[in-house]
């Protein structure tokens, strides 16, 4: 057994290029949303290689439209498929979901980036570009992990379910259709960018729209308007507070390193159309964070209530409430016992690789892991590599040491939890 | 003399149904920016039915484009022409020029309009629209002046010259290539809604875009970010303690009745692209008030100081400062002297159609008055029918009959500015 994970180990540092060849690739096909295709494309080409057996299918599918979590704006799925590669067990040991999404955020301002956002270059151990971290690398270590498996031709018991899944970003559609279309497992490891801790409990979030009216008037005689922009100051302001008196309550020690455990973050703000009018209305869009042991109803209710009580500061919001929608992304927390079998196995891998206590902390993102564990009755664990902060910014990198060092953990974890067979071995 | 003062009015009354009928038509076409070439088409058949002589052009010639008070971020000028009609003079009496802009600003959230904002509905004696107030009603009490005085053939001794400029909402690039092709005169009126008061005086202004920059992060670990938001807030409350200082200075007996003599508004605000992420850049626009006595390098370089100073309450501008740019539209400020011989006409003539003194104010908004009276070197006053608080609003209107009350004045003025030639009526 000892030398197995020790073959495994070596094949993984000794074809590591053949990783970093990956993502690279990866990161040079631009998946933000509605452009997932081309890196779906070399995910596909992969497990192909791989002889696992493949699942392609585009999303839209009226069961994943009415399901009650299905929350996305998007109206059209063609050509951008989710996809699914499949590798049998001999029968007898768990089974594993490794999951990983191929959607990257849009790269902002590109003048913030030292490179093209696309770049794939690597430099100093690192490679940079968007994707990098959030989570093509994760992804290129469950890829890596499979082939060190494959090529030194271990078989396990359990079957091994690989998924590349779209929406990660916008709510987690791809994950859910993936759940709805019957895919679930024992236990399943997403290789979000945890900076290699463990995450058994997630934080929730959903995507909120505010909008504020105001009153147009000529810029010149701005007196006899009311601008929506100082309106939205407000609304803003009193989301900070919000936001405050919220984390205030988190007590859960996994939170303790975690300055704002659930953020309420304003993503963005749009308001008037012309620079001599006053502005009559205003756009706020956000993400709000949902405790693991809240609901999200709840969450809702007291941003709703908190908007309400606007009437109290300013009394323009008493004619004109500010309108919130609940739209786009939604990500169900998750809340996984710390003690569960798949956290000691991921424990115990990863004190063999980095010879050390792994980190334990809740997540202070959502990620599909609510929808997995919550849809798809899947215990879920978030594992894996890259800096969460460097996620969804300018030059955002991966440590490629890291990654390597994730891939082999996760190889582990397979041959412990599936259950290697040694009879066909 | 009294009777033929008399019998224009009468004539006006009698027949303003036919500026009522042209107000309608120019409102049902929206001449918003790049569209101002379907009303300006009204406005040619209309004065080619009055026998005026024609003068079309489209912008873009190179002296406008170099002249150092050209400021318009417009590309494309073709099919949307300038128009000038002239109806020459017997000779020997003093020429006036009558202003009127085609271009309107757009509608903004057609929701807050009770109809479509091109309808020209007339409900109680008012007429809806974009641009009925600002200024196409001004235009028509223009049109309906020079129709009576033509109907009743009147002749004058100085030339009349009608403008129809494009861009006055963007800068005034309209009027600015008129005085450039040579067109000035003795006096001018341009009618905008002053609500029937005569501005001898107007604010200038000027728009500014400025850049706040932040530090993109996800959402979900926001501390490890800067949010441009945030900093846009801070951005945005210095330049209204800015305004409140520049208003403070404004002692001219002319703004005693106006709440914020030289606004600083805020037209729009643009940050983040995704509601997960924490945005980078935001993207201030606005419009900057300029005293009549004020020049505009003065202005600019206050409000580049208070955003330098902005360092001293958050270190983030330090490193960050925010950028500004002075782009688009720029409107010259005006200062005509209150006794000036052309106010002493309107004066007159606004008491023998309205009975009482005109009120005397400074302008709280820019004009192509600027731009007239210091390239075109022709004194302006600004007076014309419509309030200013519907201008830009929703559900702009004008009251029909100050309309035609206006166009009484007008033509009284410009048969004693221009002086009625006795010898050929």
């Amino acid at each position: 057994m000892k030398s197995r994970e020790q073959n495994i180990r070596n094949w993984i540092k000794e074809h590591k290029d053949l990783g970093i060849k990956l993502l690279q690739r990866l990161v040079q096909e631009d998946s933000t949303r509605g452009n997932e295709n081309k890196a779906q494309a070399i995910i596909i080409e992969k497990c192909r290689q791989l002889g696992m057996e493949l699942d392609i299918w585009e999303l839209g599918e009226v069961k994943l439209i009415n399901n009650e979590y299905f929350c996305c704006d998007r109206k059209d799925f063609s050509g951008n498929p989710n996809v699914v590669a499949l590798l049998k067990g001999t029968g007898g040991g768990k089974s594993i979901i490794l999951n990983g999404h191929i959607d990257v955020v849009p790269e902002g301002d590109r003048n913030d980036w030292k490179d093209d956002p696309y770049s794939g270059n690597i430099k100093d151990g690192k490679l940079y570009g968007r994707g990098s971290t959030d989570m093509k690398g994760g992804t290129v270590s469950l890829l890596l992990a499979l082939e060190a498996i494959i090529a030194l031709n271990i078989k396990v018991k359990g079957d091994i379910i690989f998924q590349s899944v779209i929406e990660e970003e916008s709510g987690g559609a791809g994950t859910l259709s993936a759940a709805l279309r019957g895919y679930r497992a024992d236990g399943a490891i997403i290789p979000e960018p945890t900076n290699m801790k463990l995450f058994p409990k997630q934080q929730g979030s959903m995507w909120f729209r505010i909008t504020v009216k105001g009153k147009s008037a000529h810029g010149g005689t701005r007196y006899e308007g009311v601008n929506a922009v100082e309106k939205a100051i407000k609304v803003v302001t009193a989301l900070q507070q919000l936001e405050k008196r919220r984390n205030e309550r988190i007590l859960d020690p996994l939170y303790k390193n975690i300055p704002i455990p659930i953020p309420i973050n304003i993503g963005k703000v749009n308001s008037g159309s012309w620079p001599s009018s006053v502005p009559d209305v205003a756009i706020i869009e956000g993400r709000m964070g949902v405790a693991p042991n809240e609901t999200m109803k709840n969450a809702e209710k007291e941003m709703e209530e908190c908007l309400f009580s606007l009437k109290e500061i300013d009394s323009w919001f008493s004619e004109y409430p500010p309108a919130i929608e609940w739209f786009g992304g939604r990500w169900l927390p998750g809340d996984l016992e710390q003690d569960h079998e798949l956290m000691k196995i991921i424990r115990n891998s990863y004190i063999q690789v980095i010879n050390k206590e792994p980190v334990i902390e809740a997540s202070p993102w959502g990620t599909d892991g609510g929808i997995l564990s919550v849809v798809g009755n899947t215990p879920v664990v978030i594992f894996g590599p890259g800096k969460t902060e460097a996620a969804h910014e300018a030059n955002e990198y991966i440590e490629l040491e890291e990654m390597i060092r994730a891939a082999e953990i996760i190889a582990l974890v397979i041959i412990n939890w599936c259950e290697a067979d040694n009879s066909s071995t």
